[in-house]
C-alpha cells in the first residue's frame, strides 16, 4: 500500500472509531434476533433478520432485493431470502461481490454459556460475547459499518458493492448453488471479484488472510454378509462375518502415522514450495492455536509440519463403522451388514475423479485378495474440490495490503484444512477471484459456547474493509 | 434300556396320552400370564406367575418354598423368587434337581405375531403356539405333568425330584448363583444329578441330548487420542486417529476365512476325536438347522465342518467399533475415543486365563508395533467357561436311553456354540453330572415372533421326563 492511499483512510479510521459505539448497537440488535436454520421453530427469526438487515440497509441508500428460494426440499417449511444488495454503479471503480450470512448456530444458556447467548455482552477485556457476533452478523454488518462511515465522512465508497448475504449457511447452504447459478449472467454478472468475510485468522495473534481449502471426498463402504444379524455363540467360526474384511480393508488405507496407503494418490501432490514453507515458518502460531484445545496428539513435531499437513497434505480419516441393520444389534452378534465411513481430503493438484478412481480399484483389489464370501459395496457420496487461489491476484494483494495498514502488521497468507462451500461454489459459478478474508480469531468459539469477536476486531475489520476497497480500486485501475 | 423298563412304562405313556388335553391347559394358564421378566411395568406379572406355580405344585404334594432374592440391583425392583420344590425322599432312589424358568422374553402383536402371544393357540399342523410355549414354559410344566401321569395311576415318581425353577432366567440370571452358592450345602445338597431343560434339539427333525457348550471371553478395547472429538478438514494428517489404530488390532485378531491369529491360541484346542466325528456325520440336519434362515454366507463346505466349527472349535468374532465420547459425533469428524467389542468362543480344553494372556499380549504387542501416539485400554469384561459333559455318565445314558425309547430313534449327542450360563453355575456349585435335556426344536422361534411348541414334542417330553427319572434310577442303582 502507498503511502498515500495510507493518509486517504486516517480520517476514515478516526470515523469509524468514533463511531463505534453506534456500530456496536448496530450488532447488539442483529445479535437479539435468534436466527437459527438449523431448525423449524427459529425459521421465523431468520425472517426476521433478513428484515432488519434490509431495513437498515435501505437507510444506508442500498438497493435490497429478498430473493426466495421456495421451500426447504421434503418439507413445507420456506428457506429464507438470499439478501441481494447493490450498492454503486460506478463504471470507473471495479465492483466487489460481498458474501456473508445472516443466520447463526444454535445456543442456549444450558449448554453452558455464561450469559445469554441472545444478548450481547461487552466483557471487561473488550471481547463483544453473544451468539454470531463473530459468525457471521459482525463481519456482515461491518459492510453497512464501513458504509455509513463513509457516508459520515461525505466521502464516496471506493467501490461498487453487490451484496450476497445468506440465511442457510449453517444448515447447508440449501439452495444457494441454484440461486447463485440462476443470477450468474444477472444480479452478479458485473462482479469483478469476490470477497467472502466468513473465515477467521489462522492464528490468535497475527492477522491473516486464507487462501486455500482443502477438498473432500466421503465414502461410505458397505459389506453385507448374511441377511440378519447373527448369535456369535451360535455362528461364530460358521459364517463370514463382515467386521472382518471391513477391518481388514480400512487398515489398508491409513497407517497409524497418518499415511495414506492407497498407491497412486500421494502422486498428485503439488510439491510444497520453499516460499510456502518460508511463509509458513514465519507464522505467529501458539500451541494453542495449532490444537485449538482439543487435546490431540501430534504426530509431527514441529508447527510447519502441523500446518502442511493440515493445508497441503491430503489426509485420510476413518470416521465410523455402524451397523446397517435395523434395531440396536445384541453386543454379541455377528453384524450381518455394516457401514464404514471415511474421508480423504485432497489439496493441490489432486483430481477428484483420479482419486476416486485409485481408492475403488485399490479397495475392490484389496478386497478380492481377502477371498471374502461377503458382498462389498463402495460409494463416494460427497465430493467438493479443494480450493486454491492465486495470492498475487489484485483481490488478494487489496486485501493484504489492507491488512497490513490496519493492524499495522503482515498478514500471513495461510489455508485451512477444511472446505468452505461457498467460496468454491463462487468460484465455480462466477470465474472470478475469490478472496477469504477473516474477521475472526481462531479463540472466538464460533460454534461453541460463548462465542465472542473481540472488539479490536470488529472495530479494525471496518478499516479493513475500507481500505480493501480502496486497494482494490487502486489496483484494478493499475491492472 | 432294557426291554424290560420299556414294558413298565407303556401304561405311563398311555396315561400321558389321555391326559393330553388336561396338560395342554395347564400350558393354556401359564401362557395367559405374561411373565415377562426385562421390564418393570411386567414384574408383578412374573410373580403372579410363581405363584401360579406354587399352587400347582402343592396341588401334586410338591414340598414349595419362594426364595426371595431380594432387589435388583440398583433398583428398588423385588426379583422374582427362585421357586425351590421338593418331591420325593426315597433313599433307594438318586435325586435330580431339575432346572427351569418361568420368566419369558417380551412379546407383543405389533412386533409381527399372527396372534395375542399370551393366547395359547393349536394350529391345524398340531403346534402350540404362545409365548413360553417352548421356552421355557413347556418344558417346565412337563415335571408337573409328569408327576401327575404317575399319580392318576398310583404309582410312585422313579426318582426323588428337587426343583429350581427361576424367574429372571430372560434377563441375565440375577441373584441365580449367589443363591445357589447359599443352598449349596442345604437345599440342592442331595442332588445326585442336575437336568436342565432349557435347550432345544440340534436338528428339527432328530432328537438329541446336548453334551457340550462353548464359554465366551468378551473384550472391550478403548483407544483415545485427543480429549474431544476433532474435525477432520481441520486436523486430518495433524493428528494420531484412534480409529486408525483399532481397525488395525482388530484386522490382526481374525482374518476373512474365520481363522483366529492370535498366535498360541489353537495349540490349547482338543482336536476332535473320530468318533465325534463319525456322530456328527450321522445326524440328520438340514440346510435349515443349520442356518436358521439367517441367509449366512457359509466359511464351510460340508455339514459336519458346519457342526465342527460351531461346537468343537473356537471362533473370534468383532461385534461393533462406537464412539466413546458422549454425543452423536459429526459425520466428519475424527472420533477421540473409540470402543472396539469383541469376543472369543472357547472349547475344551482352552484355559481361560491362558486365552486371555495370549489376547492381552497380543493385542499390546501389536500396538506397540504401530508406534501410535495413542492410548490402548484392554478388558476383558466377561468370561464364561465352555462347558462338556461326559456322555457316558448314567445322568446322560438315561436321558439318551429315554429319548430313544420314547421317539424311537437314536439322539444325537450335540453341542451348541452358545453358552448357557446357568449350566456352569450348577456344574461349578454342586459338581455333579449336568445333563442338557431338550423338550422343543430349532424352528421353535424361541425369542421370536410366533414361538411355538409341537404338541408331540410337549407330549413326548413328558413320557421322556419319565423314562428318564426310571433309567436313572435303574442305572444308578447299577452303577
Amino acid at each position: 500500500m502507498t503511502s498515500d492511499s495510507l493518509t486517504d483512510l486516517s480520517i476514515f479510521f478516526a470515523k469509524v472509531e468514533e463511531l463505534q459505539g453506534h456500530f456496536i448497537e448496530r450488532l447488539r440488535k442483529a445479535v437479539e434476533v435468534p436466527s437459527v436454520s438449523a431448525n423449524a421453530e427459529s425459521r421465523n427469526d431468520v425472517f426476521k433478520m433478513s428484515e432488519f438487515l434490509k431495513v437498515e440497509m435501505e437507510s444506508l441508500g442500498i438497493d435490497v432485493e429478498l430473493k426466495p428460494l421456495g421451500t426447504e426440499p421434503g418439507t413445507s417449511l420456506d428457506l429464507p431470502p438470499i439478501i441481494l444488495g447493490r450498492y454503486g454503479r460506478d463504471r470507473q471503480k471495479p465492483t466487489i461481490l460481498a458474501y456473508s450470512h445472516y443466520d447463526v448456530q444454535p445456543a442456549s444458556l444450558s449448554d453452558g454459556w455464561d450469559q445469554d447467548p441472545w444478548k450481547l455482552e461487552i466483557t471487561p477485556d473488550d471481547k463483544l460475547r453473544g451468539r454470531g457476533t463473530s459468525d457471521d452478523k459482525g463481519p456482515l454488518l461491518n459492510w453497512l459499518n464501513m458504509i455509513e462511515a463513509f457516508q459520515a465522512l461525505g466521502q464516496d465508497v471506493p467501490a461498487n458493492l453487490l451484496f450476497w448475504f445468506e440465511g442457510m449457511e449453517e444448515s447447508g447452504s440449501t439452495g444457494l448453488r441454484a440461486a447463485l447459478e440462476e443470477e450468474a449472467s444477472k444480479f452478479v454478472a458485473d462482479a469483478d471479484a469476490v470477497c467472502i468475510t466468513d473465515t477467521i485468522w489462522a492464528s490468535s495473534s497475527q492477522p491473516s488472510i486464507t487462501q486455500g481449502l482443502r477438498g473432500v471426498l466421503f465414502y461410505i463402504l458397505s459389506i453385507t454378509g448374511a441377511k440378519q444379524d447373527a448369535h456369535s455363540g451360535m455362528f461364530g467360526g460358521q459364517i463370514s462375518e463382515p467386521m472382518t474384511d471391513m477391518v481388514s480393508i480400512m487398515s489398508s488405507l491409513v497407517d497409524s502415522s497418518g499415511n495414506i496407503l492407497v498407491p497412486g494418490i500421494l502422486s498428485q501432490v503439488s510439491p510444497v514450495t520453499v516460499e510456502e514453507k518460508s511463509r509458513y515458518e514465519s507464522l505467529q502460531l501458539s500451541e494453542q492455536d495449532l490444537d485449538c484445545g482439543i487435546g490431540a496428539r501430534s504426530l509431527h513435531e514441529n508447527a510447519v509440519d502441523v500446518l502442511i499437513s493440515r493445508w497441503r497434505e491430503p489426509s485420510l480419516s476413518l470416521h465410523r463403522i455402524e451397523n446397517a441393520m435395523p434395531g440396536a444389534g445384541a453386543t454379541t452378534c455377528i453384524p450381518a451388514r455394516i457401514n464404514g465411513k471415511f474421508s480423504i481430503r485432497t489439496v493441490p493438484n489432486m483430481e477428484a475423479s483420479e482419486v476416486d478412481r485409485l481408492v475403488q480399484h485399490h479397495i475392490k483389489n484389496h478386497f478380492k485378495q481377502l477371498g471374502s464370501k461377503n458382498d462389498l459395496e463402495i460409494k463416494c457420496v460427497h465430493q467438493s474440490d479443494w480450493f486454491f487461489e492465486d495470492a498475487s491476484h489484485w483481490n488478494y494483494q487489496a486485501a493484504i495490503n489492507a491488512t497490513k495498514a490496519v493492524w499495522n502488521h503482515e498478514p500471513g497468507v495461510t489455508c485451512e484444512g477444511g472446505s468452505i462451500p461457498v467460496a468454491l461454489d463462487f468460484k465455480q459459478v462466477l470465474k472470478k477471484n475469490v478472496l477469504l478474508l477473516p474477521v475472526g480469531r481462531p479463540t472466538d468459539g464460533a460454534h461453541s459456547v460463548n462465542e465472542k469477536l473481540d472488539k479490536i476486531n470488529y472495530i479494525n475489520s471496518i478499516k479493513v474493509y475500507g481500505s480493501y476497497l480502496a486497494e482494490t480500486a487502486r489496483l484494478w485501475k493499475a491492472r
